[in-house]
């Protein structure tokens, strides 16, 4: 699989010595994504905290995204965005009793646009990784059907939640 | 002023062609600290949301400041640290009411580790521009006793109340 995506990674300009797909430990999704590597160092694009599931997010980008963010060429994101939403159990400051703060880490979750590629699913493939131990989420390859159901209803905003920050 | 700053930016290991300090058309703070150029582009350190005033808060931090949350190494943080807190008003997700998300920008704020410069205010030069003008905080110099004042009872925990996310 990891050869497959190769080429994702010289568009986005990235050199063969830093391969954006693929932390050496970590199996890949179900649907045969691997985990982008290095997603902990991408800039921020927005944050949220969800009282539904008490849970706290904050959502990077890769190069590709945060350029389209920045630029309001959200929709469609372009070919070769990666959006990572880090999210985080809702805990309460020890110093600060008004202020929810991250809590244990819950999951870390992507998606990766390619109209050709991920047709099926919204033109973006989905994937998820649980927990500290990083386990891959879904029972069987199409497991992202459940990601595009949630993300269907944004169809008009791309299959998008997240709002980027306005940044002066 | 500026002049004065350029050294952090070389400990900090930046080429001269890329200054940490001033943003061109943004007036520095009234005890002179300059807003750290490409701030926006630093990685995250930490998010928050607080109730008590409706805002969320993502917290980003300079080279040094991510080495050291990585490496657990935040009581004291070493020198050259520099915390980015970033605010945006609470806003309800249209689509997703449980949902917080980020509505206007409120302000970016800043603490800067230096304990000999800034030895009077607990090691950490304070320093905010206010929305999306950024104009800076702050009717006279002292202005930072405010800050400092609000982070003393932190003062266990070098005076700061971000806690880094516990990435896997």
């Amino acid at each position: 699989m990891r050869s497959n995506l190769w080429p994702i990674g010289f568009l986005l300009g990235l050199s063969a010595a830093a391969p954006i797909y693929g932390e050496s430990d970590v199996p890949p999704a179900p649907n045969g994504i691997e985990l982008p590597a290095g997603y902990k160092n991408w800039r921020v694009i927005g944050i949220s905290h969800r009282t539904d599931n008490q849970s706290l997010r904050v959502i990077l980008g890769n190069d590709r995204a945060i350029e389209a963010a920045r630029a309001g060429d959200t929709n469609p994101w372009p070919k070769g965005t990666v959006l990572a939403k880090i999210v985080l159990k809702d805990a309460k400051h020890a110093a600060w009793p008004a202020a929810t703060v991250p809590g244990k880490f819950v999951h870390a979750e992507f998606m990766i646009k390619d109209p050709e590629k991920y047709e099926d699913t919204g033109g973006w493939g989905y994937a998820r990784w649980v927990g500290e131990d990083q386990i891959p989420y879904g029972k069987s390859e199409h497991f992202d059907q459940e990601c595009f159901g949630c993300h269907t209803p944004r169809k008009e905003n791309d299959y998008v939640f997240t709002q980027p920050i306005p940044f002066p």
